[in-house]
């Protein structure tokens, strides 16, 4: 018999953990590439800024609160990142 | 008189440019982060790659092609990686 529910902690989904400095901080290596990309021919180039992102793989019943928690906790420097989370 | 087509060359866009390590190569950063993410108590987790984002402000003009040359040939190394453009 065919029982969808069981399987269902078992599907994965992907998410993304995007981390970028605060507005506030100082981004001397996004300054370089904006830098780069004006010598590059891009003159109309505004801010740029360089951070980092994650993709995991989890079990589809992660709840978003754990993810928040990895986000915050261990991918991030709250103090000077802000985060954000797409599934 | 107002005349919104003169401001359309001057108006910013932000695009994301997301840079993720090729599925065949290996992510020894990645496989830390997912260590760490199960002695965290996510034991579900799967695969975890880490690559890079960089945000850029451009003129709303900005044509596609010039943005994929720039991810092309100055953020991203297409030997080992894969980029992708949202906006």
């Amino acid at each position: 018999m065919f029982e969808p529910s069981r399987n269902e902690n078992l599907r994965a989904m992907k998410v993304l953990v995007t981390v970028l400095p605060k507005p506030s901080v100082l981004d001397p290596q996004g300054a370089a590439a904006a830098e780069a990309i004006r010598h590059l021919g891009l003159t109309g180039v505004g801010r740029v800024r360089i951070g980092k992102v994650i993709e995991l793989e989890l079990p589809d019943s992660t709840p978003d609160s754990e993810i928040h928690r990895i986000a915050k906790d261990l991918l991030s420097n709250p103090v000077i990142e802000d985060y954000s989370i797409s599934k």
